[in-house]
């Protein structure tokens, strides 16, 4: 069969989340009905990673087993034809039998904002967390550093996703700072449930002064979730880009 | 009575306009409301511009007369607890008895956001025309310049708009180009309903070939709103900045 290798950007703010659900759009609904149209019978798509509603993607990439022998850049445009303007495939590619979005992916990337000033403009609400409140980045770095490595992420996910271990391996942790946005980039192996917002949540309570960095340390060794800070909204997170050997 | 300059950013994309309507949400309405909240009577709110549906703003100026005795900085934060996020109030400054948003405004500058790419990203679809064919730059640059001076921009104008005279004068009339985005700046000292809208639809057609930039001189002397373009649609629009002595 031939696989393809979708990527694709979408606006979450009015989706149900990357899988179809009985009530609301989905992305993987709108894709699934959109490569349906060209097929002519029904698929299954796989994504890299299923974001929740409200979260957005720069770069999620999805697999598919298709029939049809268009070329890949005919298809990416029928596709967008049909898709609506929240949702674009930037890419397709073809690929082989073994590959698979998930099951592949060697790393992914996730970015999450937060607008740190009085006003979030009205072009941005639905893209950032906003905390008018003082932070202390240099207290939120200090704390992001400790993350990167091999750790039990078990304090830092939702109940709900079946995983065989709670341990990834993290290779980038740091925020950026450019005027009142604050922005934090996390890549890895691999993301539990929930688990950059609730990472997220936990570093603002560090810029907040209400933990310590150490308090991380101590977190990813043998914490609960409910030790952890609380999950930080949606609409702040972008799934940026997933990695491929 | 004491006067308010009210300085706001909106996003435009819910609202049927500036506005008040007999239907839907306006943002003079929801600045009214939230306003008559804090007076505890009705109040008349004036814009610099009345933005149509879709059209966003960056800096629109309001004027409004209130009894109140908050100082500006509280009427800032109390009005933005009682809007909706997509509309902001960015500052409250105590005026002159003679300041009024529209009739003391020197010059307004506008921009329009053109997406000149095969695809445009989720995140811009509500802020950009998405014009995906090959434009020149150079002559719609060309065609723009000419538009600089004080000229009769009836054949820029839609019917509806009651004034004394078509006569403008533009002081800034220019594109730039930065990856895909092209970017339309235009400022004077007032404009007609539609106009910018007519001017970028025209300058398009400039862009693609269908005339040259020499047509906008003939237009500028004359010209029927037939002889030129098509009033480009409103998502792209802002209202940038408006200008007092």
């Amino acid at each position: 069969m031939r696989i393809l290798k979708l990527t694709l950007a979408y606006d979450g703010t009015r989706f149900v989340g990357w899988q179809r659900q009985a009530e609301g759009e989905s992305i993987q609904g709108l894709l699934e009905d959109a490569l349906a149209k060209l097929e002519g019978t029904p698929v299954v798509v796989h994504a890299a990673g299923r974001t929740d509603a409200g979260v957005h993607a720069l770069g999620q990439v999805a697999s598919v087993g298709v029939t049809c022998t268009h070329d890949a850049a005919t298809l990416a445009r029928a596709l967008n034809a049909h898709l609506p303007a929240d949702v674009r495939v930037l890419s397709v590619v073809d690929e082989t039998e073994a590959f698979h979005a998930r099951f592949s992916a060697r790393s992914k990337t996730y970015r999450y904002q937060i607008r740190n000033a009085s006003i979030a403009m009205p072009f941005e609400h639905q893209y950032v967390w906003h905390l008018p409140e003082r932070l202390s980045v240099d207290e939120m770095q200090r704390a992001a550093a400790l993350l990167i490595g091999t750790h039990d992420f078990a304090a830092f996910r939702s109940v709900g996703g079946e995983v065989a271990t709670t341990v990834r391996i993290i290779t980038q942790s740091e925020w950026r700072h450019d005027a009142g946005l604050l922005t934090y980039e996390i890549a890895g192996n691999g993301f539990l449930r929930h688990m950059v917002r609730a990472i997220v949540g936990t570093l603002v309570e560090v810029g907040r002064g209400w933990r310590t960095a150490d308090d991380i340390a101590a977190l990813l060794s043998g914490g609960r979730r409910s030790d952890a800070g609380p999950t930080a909204p949606p609409q702040g997170l972008f799934l940026v880009r997933v990695d491929y050997d």
